[in-house]
């Protein structure tokens, strides 16, 4: 089979690879429908993380069951399945609170931006649609790989309900998902920070009702505004950089909360954090966690998080995939073998 | 009047001061009934925060009124009130959202261990309680002042409910109230870490299903053998020192929340808390948001955390109450004009 191996930052090839096989009675393997090219996945390309050796890369997938190991029981061959982007194994005692993406016997997997993927833990980490979905739902189940789950991880970290103000820091992928999530969570108020037109645009049709321009000090003032002076009950925190955590952090009232879902760049200052009472939660998101809930979401066309992709390639172009991300000519890219 | 003033590490006395009078037409003059040193008094005491003059001190109190300012509507002379050791104006934004710590227009006292307090916001700050109370209740009506207030809101913070197990990391009388807040709000498991007996004594009469004597990697082993291998969802700290929240952290499984009310003594690792998905919140307690429940928890004998006083003096007496909470002779002191 062929699958997209980074070799050197700027350098993902589309390259034969051996086939996936079933290695563990618990393993699944699942030939794609669809892939996708993650912001996480420039640290590499941008070389910020190392590229020490060709590694097989991409951690978002939905497609169909080829074939399940003998343990397998709650997915069979042919089903249409997604999974996150870590495996757990759903029984463990961290999986039973719902921590899924801190599973005791989890994982990620040998590159998903390939023809077929082998899945460990598959009973803990697939959830199957009851029947073939529809095309043009593929992108939205595919978000629920990452980003979606991501997005809504945010606004559960920081306890979005139906009586929180919000600002969403971070005009991704993520980002979007994220207000689409708190919109979905019954906030009154959610503020999208984003200067790109049609990034603001999309924030828009996920539900945001206000949009902020403005960054630093100007950006926190004009949430203060939206929010009675004091900044916003929940701010999802969508980027990592240092400066958008300090974004988030002049942008949340005292006593409120902040939920982290961009990959973290260095420590916070949690004295300050204290004397304020403003809380920080997040991580990486409990995918499994949520997937029943937010697949249903996708199936009824009650939300439609497919949006957030503005390419599509196929599998073989993996290469203009990366690059348009990072010039920033695509929000996400999404590629099918 | 009389009361006490700092004047140097060690050096508390007893002695005479100006009669707080009504400054603003929002003040009132209290008369107190009792006071009490705080754990955080004991900085200053101790040396570790600098007294730059002699100051006034204490911040914990209940009386009863003895003037209003003209603007005072919510109490009246003659009424039995407590008010926490922050005072807030109940009407700003902050305080709207429940932050009274954080009021916008709030502030400290001109020393609370004295036989009269200005108690400036006195609508925003003070609750008087429906009829004179029974003099067995004064010590833990004073404890909503500030201990068992803050020991609610490490609990409250954390997320403390009916499905959460608990740890609490100190054993001082905030956290002997934390143990009491997170079986009120019930938890089934709270596990109070402390090596003193009669510490531990009080833990178990607040309600405590286990007690853990170890400290450091031991202590952290005992709790995660109580909790299922991972650890509790919710641990609360209630000493602020660099060794009880790394105790703490030790304490939290992938996932749970730290609520956090020891004064913080530098920052925490927040890049390591992402990857484990815990949170972390707290700070100064919204004494006035919890009053009126607490309160009535107390009034109707329901909970008895004024248990935390194991000596009562004078308050001329108050530097002999510095000195045995310092040499921990004590754990809180209570003192009557």
């Amino acid at each position: 089979m062929y699958g997209a191996v980074i070799h050197a930052p700027g350098d993902v090839r589309y390259e034969e690879r051996d086939d996936p096989t079933i290695v563990e009675p618990t393993d699944a393997v699942v030939r794609t429908v669809a892939a996708c090219v993650c912001g996480s996945d420039l640290w590499r390309y941008r070389g910020v993380a190392p590229v020490v050796k060709p590694t097989p890369i991409g951690h978002e997938y939905c497609g169909i069951v080829e074939s399940i190991g003998t343990a397998v029981t709650s997915v069979k061959v042919g089903d249409f399945v997604v999974g996150g982007f870590l495996h757990s194994d759903g029984t463990c005692a961290a999986c039973r609170k719902g921590a899924h993406a801190n599973c005791l016997h989890g994982g990620g997997y040998a590159g998903c931006q390939a023809e077929k993927i082998r899945v460990p833990n598959a009973d803990g980490t697939l959830v199957a649609t009851p029947e073939m979905p529809a095309d043009d739902l593929i992108p939205s189940i595919l978000t629920l790989s990452d980003v979606m789950c991501t997005g809504w991880h945010a606004a559960v970290s920081a306890g979005v309900g139906p009586d929180t103000t919000v600002a969403v820091v971070g005009d991704g992928a993520v980002g979007l998902c994220a207000v689409l999530a708190a919109v979905q969570l019954g906030a009154p108020v959610v503020i999208a920070m984003s200067r790109h037109e049609a990034r603001q645009k999309l924030a828009a049709t996920f539900g945001a009702t206000h949009i902020v321009a403005e960054r630093d000090e100007a950006g926190i003032a004009a949430v203060q505004a939206l929010t009675d002076g004091i900044g916003a009950d929940c701010v999802l925190e969508c980027v990592g950089t240092e400066e958008a955590r300090w974004q988030a952090l002049g942008c949340v009232r005292v006593g409120g909360t902040v939920g982290l879902v961009g990959l973290p760049h260095g420590d916070f200052p949690t004295d300050q954090l204290f004397w304020r009472n403003v809380g920080i939660k997040g991580g990486p998101a409990h995918v499994r966690a949520y997937l029943p809930e937010l697949l249903e979401l996708v199936l009824s066309r009650t939300i439609n998080p497919g949006l957030v992709f503005d390419l599509e390639l196929p599998l073989s172009e993996i290469g203009e995939a990366y690059a348009a991300m990072d010039e920033r000519r695509a929000i996400k890219t999404l590629v099918r073998p």
